[in-house]
């Protein structure tokens, strides 16, 4: 079992009202120095068996025809090892 | 200007509903083989100059107070090079 992320973001052309909103609210909260926010999404996905070549092209498809909108998104796909690191609140 | 990355997860016990609906929907398009799928966010935040420890500090403290819910979300900081290999569709 293998983790793939399928990592989705609005086009740099296209408005992010969520990430402009966000943006917005750090200099009210007192964070200085951040000249711009992005919002998207994040997909992780538990992969069955091994990531082959054509699991990983599967899992394109998945994201080309379900997870983004590739008229206003990207999206980029990578193989994830065993988390470490991770921050846990 | 470097890109510092904020990936926000719902915490392993906390339900999913997206993440669920995204999965339910896989084998109707005819993609199998995927045994979970949890949704998050990503956020992207352009840093003026350099990203140094403090820096560093301070993106976790946002990330705490603004950007995720440490009551039912966890969160990862990491600090992005230039983007290579990004899917552009």
């Amino acid at each position: 079992m293998a983790r793939v992320v399928v990592d989705v973001m609005l086009k740099p052309e296209i408005l992010d009202p969520q990430g402009k909103a966000v943006h917005g609210a750090l200099p009210r909260l007192g964070f200085e120095g951040i000249a711009d926010v992005r919002q998207g999404k994040r997909f992780e996905l538990q992969v069955e068996g091994e990531v082959t070549e054509a699991r990983l092209a599967e899992v394109h498809r998945m994201a080309e025809t379900l997870l983004s909108n590739p008229v206003i998104e990207d999206f980029e796909v990578h193989v994830e090892g065993v988390a470490s690191g991770k921050h846990r609140a």
